[in-house]
């Protein structure tokens, strides 16, 4: 079951509507354009984790796309109105929380945006748990490209995705489960839902390593509370420029984001890579005790 | 007015749709992931030109993004279903014939596919007339992505295309009307929503030239169209590699669409560029010839 709630100015709580029955225009920009933004974040034990920098991001993309959006108050309400209803319905340990934002359709320029509450994907509990085998794939993008080139819109989540989903589907009819993109001129990126970490042991220091933005990727959340936590704990904390031989070299290697948290990989190109336990444990707890 | 008309297989003629209720499921995967094909035709003077090469592209893109469509059967009558609605409406000299077809919701599995005929856009007629100044804008991508990269989707027509109206938008605040898009190596690609043709004349030779396919451009349906007239008309064709120079030094460069048909583009980055009278001329009357 979903549950589905419209931002709607005459709602003030937002405006609940049937998620079997079709609610959008096939005119709206979001569908012939794939012109909109969005979130996924996680809700479970009664929060919505990191909706603050959730919906800090939703107002980035919407600034990088020149969209207009409804305010935080509109969306915090929409969003305690679905989860009420997706509790009253399904209540279930691990729910995706979905906002979308669209450019409407060419002919009002009113905008179209949603919250969706549904359970979480099965998949990726299970690749929690074993870890995925990864393919290294070309984004075609140069590492610099965001800088010159805001017209790409680079740290935008668009609706936009063909190519990120292509991508997946590319990684599994060569049997790995999952990718991550490598720039044009070699630097390592992000997954096509989620941002790589890696980790090192030296001693008794360990270091907690994620590419640098100015790659162009988008700001993970998860990310950004791990290091948060990571940082307290006392570990070192570094940002790329990454290639893949640092990925290699790696005591662990993660793909995090808000649903499937972290991810561990198990090989990249086929390579097996190493999965240091401890590493592995203490990093699953911080992301655990995220709020 | 537009006519709406869904690819249904329990409709053989297609299933007739009220355009201004909702259509769609937010679940759908061509909102929620950019994750379908399209394409536009002219419908004009009671024909919609270059269906068979629509229909055509259409297939290759669906090829390329691994996704199953209805097959041309259920289009073409689904045209014809939506053309006679249309005319019976709102007769009017040029309609845009939309065809679309999406992944489907997650859940079903099911693609969606319909028809849409709306009337032309009144600025592609002005345009067509009057010319475009046109910014040139760097695609991220160098030019032989399309080979290496087949996951990025190159030479489909995909509903994400986010990044194409942000470039729209882009050249418009610049006060520009248009762009053509330039790779990472500074070879000329495509226009957002058209292909690119210059012309030279030497002496009583004419030669028109176009971007090559392996920079992973989309396949012009009116270029192509149009180069089978020229050669027809004794011109000489050329297929790029193409640098900005090559625009600079022509006789005339135009952007071509299916809807917009020719479009003169009158200075690149705010530099007046020629337009030969003559040739824009001979140009015009292959494309109005267009069936």
């Amino acid at each position: 079951m979903t549950a589905l709630v419209f931002l709607d100015p005459d709602f003030s709580a937002g405006r609940i509507a049937d998620d079997t029955a079709a609610q959008l225009s096939v005119l709206d920009q979001g569908v012939t354009r794939g012109d909109g933004i969005f979130e996924s974040a996680l809700y479970t034990r009664q929060v919505v984790r990191k909706l603050d920098a959730h919906l800090a991001r939703l107002r980035v993309s919407a600034q990088v796309c020149d969209l207009r959006i409804p305010d935080e108050g509109a969306w915090r309400a929409a969003i305690e109105t679905a989860v009420a209803e997706f509790d009253a319905a399904t209540p279930c340990a691990e729910a995706v929380v979905k906002l979308v934002a669209t450019r409407g359709s060419d002919e009002t320029g009113v905008g179209t945006s949603w919250v969706m509450v549904s359970p979480a994907p099965e998949l990726g509990r299970k690749q929690r748990e074993a870890g995925v085998s990864v393919l290294l794939l070309d984004r075609g993008y140069d590492s610099t490209v965001a800088e010159r080139a805001p017209w790409l819109l680079m740290g935008a989540k668009t609706l936009s995705y063909a190519v990120n989903m292509a991508a997946l589907r590319h990684a599994r009819k060569q049997g790995a489960e999952d990718v991550i993109f490598i720039s044009s001129d070699g630097i390592v990126l992000e997954g096509p839902t989620s941002t790589v970490l890696l980790a090192h042991r030296d001693g008794d220091t360990k270091r907690l390593i994620t590419p640098t933005l100015e790659t162009g990727i988008l700001p993970g959340t998860t990310q950004g509370a791990i290091f948060a936590a990571a940082k307290e704990a006392g570990w070192e904390l570094g940002y790329g420029p990454l290639v893949p031989e640092h990925l290699m070299d790696a005591e662990g290697v993660w793909l995090v984001s808000s649903v499937r948290l972290l991810t561990p990989v198990n090989s990249l190109d086929g390579t097996p890579i190493a999965r240091d336990a401890e590493l592995h444990e203490e990093l699953t707890a911080m992301v655990n005790a995220i709020e």
